[in-house]
């Protein structure tokens, strides 16, 4: 077995250019990635093992698990890192200067284990520069995305067909779980850090919308255990609340970020409004959000919405507020940029970003409207096109 | 909401006395749990922030979030932890000495920052002090793993139910979640470092056994998608060939590893005989392993049985093996001690121990019988009791 496989051998030399590009700018002479994302960014595939590259765009992947893909290449078997050295040394590599890794990754005691590898380079953080490079799309990235989006929308489109009156909101989120992985998905939502735990998503029913996470996810939901505060709660389901489905859309690696709102029955005309101001955000930033629109501005047409509408209260959350519309996504869940007030960043073309203007209308649940959007020079291509209006499960 | 519910305040304080002992046997002056998994371990909760512990047993629960916690019995709110030593100062506690930061958990950056807390203190690693207090459980811990154990078996006792001719591996696989989903599993399984991703365990068929996996894992398989490859890979299950479920048993925090195997129709002798190896295996541990025995000799005991039934070949792995026969197994799915040669520690009474004596039969797949136990002076007594023979799925 290849560890790159051919049919995807030119994607990965435009990922590579954009590491390399992200390096030349932040001086660095080298870098080694361990990060499981990083790895399949890399290469297509996760494995144990470090891929190295270097400034004149020299590339040596050593694997240490699975032991089934061919040497050849610049694929390289080792036990441990600690052999690196000597195989550079061996290949006419040397490391001086500024040698990277991913610091804002690796665990303290792996850190400093790399470290010693470069004795004659400074260690520094590239965890930023990997993070920039995978935050604007390769074409193969984008296809996948799209393809993760007709998937998801699939599965939404049978959501109403999987509720039954007095369903529990976990007993709901089981059965689109299901449902998710008939049609593909692997069921692991990847994401970056330990500020997010979660299995496959979260179904928000009524007043559970507004319990508070630990979590950095948009909004919040107590979860089934203490262990896993977030998401559903195990509440019966009864008319006059809404029910929020944002459920993994990862089925290749890749995912896109999807959230759509049902009603039973009929519901408070005030969360009507907040899901129409929801949408109102979305279309005006589908216009707006074109490359080099200044992402802290993004925040501002949201807020200036919310603010006419009167639901500055029930924004983001209401008993405890998230401090972001939106995220990158892609590989992990929780990709650069963050769309908040404070990023200074602008947008580029082929970014895909999760946006989430969301409210918690106390008494009646969660209302908004989150699609993951691709950066074009038109303004943002929604890649997960599903309906946005409420639906009564009721039928 | 208080922090730390009042019925497993007496638990919670027991495991802290196995804190504060290692503390003292390792001269900690004081210790700063961030570390999901440590948190739970230490609150019953998952919630961001920190947990603050000197040797003379003064506790400080610093949390960010979810802002809805009772401000009491040493709960401080901050937003971030560089506040953590003016308070400390004002509670008139002072760290010198030693300090514990969890730096085979945090990563660099986090630790960096953290290390910046203590300027008079030399700051050292604490993850193996925590890993040894979680190691041996307390009575709390076992009762919850003994309530997984009954879960998970009801869950087992349905597969035959779900199986159907022609499936793939996969489809058998989604019922089982969906079945272990609706009995309460929360779905998660937590894991210690990058070395395990996983969504809800592994249904490993026929050759797929065989595929070599990047991951920690016992067994391999090549999974669905090159980006999380183990477990199941989509193939038809014909008859002649094992069926091997070793899926997810967390109802509350805890968890226990379980693995059975099906037959469908019938399969070789050798397929058989293996499997008898590994109840062997089972049998003899059971009796031999109480407290104080040593771990290493665990694995010659196993290794003397396998060697009997000349089957080293196709022993925890056939076309790529591991290096353990067994793990310890708690809040997460990887904690210590591992069974393997090497360990040179000794069981201890109410430790928790996944054994899992594996056989990879090339042609037929998986055998062997995994059982989650604890650790008694009669030796391990089994938390996961179900029938362990290699019934037909054919019926």
């Amino acid at each position: 077995m290849q560890l790159i496989l051919p049919e995807i051998r030119a994607d990965i030399a435009l990922r590579l250019d954009r590491i390399l590009a992200g390096m030349a700018r932040n001086e660095f002479d080298a870098i080694l990635i361990n990060y499981n994302a990083n790895l399949f960014y890399t290469t297509g595939r996760v494995f144990r093992g470090y891929v190295f590259i270097n400034k004149e765009g020299k590339v040596i992947y050593f694997v240490v698990r699975p032991n089934c893909f061919k040497e050849e290449d610049g694929v390289v078997y080792i036990r441990k890192p600690e052999q690196i050295p000597a195989i550079l040394t061996e290949a006419g590599i040397s490391v001086t200067g500024k040698a990277g890794l991913e610091l804002q990754w690796l665990t303290f005691t792996d850190a400093q284990r790399l470290m010693k590898l470069f004795p004659e380079a400074e260690c520094a953080d590239c965890s930023d520069l990997l993070r920039e490079a995978r935050m604007v799309k390769t074409p193969l990235e984008v296809e996948l995305m799209r393809s993760d989006g007709i998937h998801q929308a699939e599965v939404y489109r049978r959501i109403p067909r999987l509720f039954k009156e007095e369903m529990s909101d976990i007993e709901l989120q089981i059965e689109i779980e299901r449902v998710l992985r008939l049609e593909g998905c692997l069921g692991f939502a990847r994401t970056s850090g330990a500020l997010m735990e979660i299995n496959m998503g979260s179904v928000l029913y009524g007043d559970n919308a507004d319990a508070p996470t630990p979590y950095d996810f948009a909004l919040g939901g107590a979860g089934m255990d203490s262990s896993l505060p977030v998401g559903a709660n195990g509440s019966i389901m009864k008319p006059g609340h809404t029910v929020m489905v944002d459920m993994n859309g990862d089925f290749n690696g890749y995912q896109t970020d999807m959230t759509r709102v049902w009603r039973i029955g009929e519901i408070p005309e005030k969360a009507i409004r907040a899901h129409e101001a929801s949408r109102k955000i979305l279309r005006e930033l589908e216009k707006a959000a074109k490359p080099g629109f200044p992402i802290a501005e993004m925040c501002r047409i949201a807020e200036e919405i919310v603010d006419a509408a009167d639901l500055r209260a029930e924004f983001m959350g209401h008993s405890q507020k998230a401090g972001f519309i939106g995220h990158g996504v892609g590989i992990e869940l929780n990709e650069s940029p963050v769309i908040m007030a404070r990023n200074k960043g602008l947008l580029e073309e082929n970014m895909t970003i999760a946006l989430e203007p969301k409210f918690v209308i106390p008494g009646v649940g969660a209302v908004g409207v989150e699609n993951t959007y691709l950066v074009t020079p038109e303004g943002l291509q929604s890649l997960t096109i599903f309906p946005e209006e409420i639906s009564d499960l009721l039928g």
